[in-house]
């Protein structure tokens, strides 16, 4: 028998649309590649296209899609993957499930208030939102339940990205030498 | 910057339901994990339940499904691991198109008879199926489109599991040394 390989981590980004996860899981995939770990990100949007086309915005519909994108995350942490999931995941329950399914997975809440988040309007979204253009949007139709007790919690409207990206890698030292 | 890990080998089974793509992909999952290989086994029927819920045995449900499948494969293959499918996956324009895009990546025709399927009716579905009482069963009330150049094709009533097996792992080395 082999040995199994080490377990990956799973970093899970939650937060507001516009609230940053995509720049800082970004940002932390592009440091953990630089020194050699073995790492993916699964971007909510893009994980939506290839495996939840066809879903809506119900809560049943984000949960499914939210169950899928662990479903995903566990395989490849299996392996020995360090995965970055990006994802609003607006609901504790579902993500504190799925997390809880998932071993070595930190929780991170991404956090701006919704006035900075809507003056961002990175894919001008807001705006439509709030004229009640968009059904289900999170933060303005649709319900965002903030983690209570997140391994680390970045406001984004405070912090920097190169600040926000330092307390990502003390935290992953902190719990691989915890792990260790 | 870090060497990309080596690509991973996608051994896709394809062919009836009873074929015994379950037992030859299970047959060559012990054997890679016992030699200390980094090997992740994707069945068609627990992918359905976790990636394709909701989804039924339309063609265009089919294919999504088979397209899932296709893009967790690739994720685990792109880190190294080799993924072995187990999949009825009926259509071969659908098996062609996913399986062009997946580097490294092998088609396994198991195939038997549908008499001896039905005799073996190992799921006891094949009864009702010729009874008229399920829609959409491949080889009886749907097609099944065989592969026409499989990079092995295996008979599973003239062969015992074990030769088979001895065919797969000298397909895979021939392919290793091929691309070493």
């Amino acid at each position: 028998m082999s040995a199994a390989p080490p377990q990956g981590r799973v970093i899970w980004f939650t937060g507001l649309s516009g609230a940053g996860k995509s720049t800082l899981a970004g940002a932390l995939y592009a440091e953990l590649q630089r020194r050699g770990e073995r790492v993916e990100l699964l971007d909510g949007d893009a994980v939506r296209e290839n495996l939840s086309r066809g879903l809506g915005f119900s809560r049943e519909d984000r949960d499914t899609n939210v169950r899928r994108i662990a479903f995903v995350a566990g395989l490849l942490a299996r392996h020995g993957v360090t995965v970055l999931v990006s994802a609003i995941s607006p609901y504790r329950g579902t993500r504190d499930a799925v997390l809880a399914e998932l071993p070595s997975s930190l929780e991170v809440f991404v956090d701006a208030p919704l006035d900075v988040v809507t003056q961002r309007d990175v894919k001008g979204l807001y705006l439509r939102a709030l004229a009640g253009e968009i059904e289900h949007f999170t933060g303005v139709s649709d319900p965002y339940e903030a983690p209570i007790r997140p391994a680390l919690h970045l406001r984004t409207d405070l912090r920097s990205v190169d600040a926000c990206l330092t307390e990502l890698l003390t935290l992953l030292e902190v719990r691989d030498v915890a792990h260790a």
